[in-house]
């Protein structure tokens, strides 16, 4: 295999390099479920008349919790956009000042946006998201500038090209669905076609393709895929396909994965997947807690406890399974 | 066949009686590209030194004059979120105010954002752009409240499940990704299945099923499809797997679906479908002005002629396809 070194591999290597330093293939979630936020959160913005502003400030407040508590444990942090854009021009502030923040801790960002459409269209996500959208004729700007995006794949290969021109163009990455972690998955993604492969394997031999201008100092390439963790013996198939594809795996912990389950997602060095934890760690304070009772210094303490058991978990079943792992 | 009136029919019932009235199966894309909008829209914002307010304020004078001009000739508009969303909250503010703007002057608003997710996700965003949100443990609240929006389907049918429960609730709509007008669509949307259809065609059979509870006084579902301009073959065989369901037909124009190739997707009595034009309508004034010299007025008749252009060309069609029309 050849390494190669461009601009646009500085992020994907500087996501290889935090996981080996700090021993954690892990992306933290950042989930805002309204009714399940610690009251306390709400209590410092009682005054705020307008429910949705209110909102959109506990949501930042309870994300700062969050990463504050997780930005020496793990490499990134992955907000789902349902969660804010459900508040509109509102939740889309939370939204913009939770990027701000945590790439100002140092972490990397990856929206599970699930974007896609068709031609120019396309290319609108990819630049809004990713990229730097049009202000005038002659002037570009940064929207959300986050530096991974999740990118949905109904509308075959051409509709993922606009999306890694932008990851050329601005250094970026992309995770586009390929195997999803929930059990009707198999209706679309199992289907098998002319050439035999099943639709996953399809996009899965497009995206080994599509790496090979994307190899950063480790060997790997931030044109990724979506894997869930559900699906142990597919991963494994999948991995083999896309050697050097990163994999951004979902499903551990409250969709029933467990650390046995995502060992295969990796390469034997122990690298080329991304285990993500959401809810599990959002809302961990509930096995001790409840809203009216948990206060802040109690919700980072179990939002720390649980990235941190996670991350022992992972790294144990990893150094197990792979006797050569490179950290 | 048995109609049903429930109340949540109420909204595709509006729609189906604005077609027959207006003799217009027609959707207007509301697509605002920055570097094509006319010159005098920002040059009513000259003040405005922040770039995203700016452009923000731009696209609402500039979607109002679209609205006020196609008003009295369509039933609906689109807009394609990835052209607000890619100016961040701002961008986002905008559409809020084109979806106001909308409806106070008796529009629908068909949100094309092609959303999806699993489980509890997609549930947030069929609240968020449908249903309700939840403000505190007490109360919801609606945020974006659009009529319809299309939904991506590449997780298959459980995941369209919640967007389906929100349209029960709320008398909402959704237009599900079937088959593409793109051509890249086949190398997923075409695969066949152990069953002999495609994936299309597996898509349809569910969407068929699940229009059950949502047939409105006119016998149409508002569980919709997505159904591409440019494969009318393959429309004419799901018109007939999804006999009452709505179709929503983008690639008119631009695309190279012409009005011919669109009477497939309806049913004989000259419904059943929606045939939406963005950017040859949005742009129509190119063809005489450009972005430095077309007014205000000027821009609003190019509009106002495009629409009504299209109008008569579908209509047309449609009574030569279907004698028995019943409009």
């Amino acid at each position: 295999m050849s390494f190669y070194n461009h601009d646009h591999v500085q992020q994907i290597d500087k996501l290889m390099a935090d996981i080996i330093k700090l021993k954690s293939p892990i992306v933290v979630g950042l989930d805002p479920v309204i009714n399940r936020i610690p009251k306390v959160y709400f209590d410092a913005h009682a005054n705020e008349v307008d429910d949705f502003k209110k909102i959109s400030k506990v949501i930042i407040d309870f994300n700062r919790d969050i990463i504050d508590s997780v930005a020496e444990i793990v490499p990134a942090v992955k907000p789902q956009m349902a969660f804010y854009e459900m508040y509109g021009s509102q939740g889309i502030i939370a939204f913009e000042e939770t990027i701000r923040y945590a790439k100002k801790k140092g972490l990397l960002v990856i929206e599970d946006g699930k974007r896609n459409d068709i031609g120019n269209t396309a290319l609108a996500y990819a630049q809004g998201h990713l990229g730097k959208v049009q202000i005038d004729g002659q002037r570009e700007k940064k929207n959300f500038d986050v530096d991974f995006l999740t990118v949905s794949s109904y509308l075959g290969k051409e509709s993922i090209e606009p999306f890694i021109e932008v990851c050329k163009q601005y250094d970026k990455g992309i995770f586009v669905l390929v195997k999803t972690s929930n059990l009707g998955n198999e209706e679309i993604q199992n289907v098998v076609d002319k050439n035999g492969d099943t639709v996953s394997e399809m996009l899965a031999k497009y995206l080994h393709e599509s790496a090979e201008d994307f190899y950063g100092t480790y060997g790997y390439s931030s044109i990724g895929a979506v894997i869930g963790a559900t699906y142990p013996s597919e991963a494994e198939k999948l991995r083999k396909i896309m050697k050097r594809n990163l994999f951004l795996v979902p499903g551990y912990g409250t969709q029933g994965g467990s650390a046995k389950s995502i060992v295969k997602c990796f390469n034997e060095d122990g690298l080329g997947a991304l285990i993500n934890a959401s809810r599990s760690i959002n809302y961990a304070f509930e096995a001790i807690y409840n809203v009216e009772n948990c206060s802040k210094e109690a919700y980072r303490d179990t939002v720390r406890q649980a990235t941190l058991t996670m991350k022992e978990e992972i790294y144990h079943e990893l150094k197990k399974e792979y006797k050569q792992m490179s950290y």
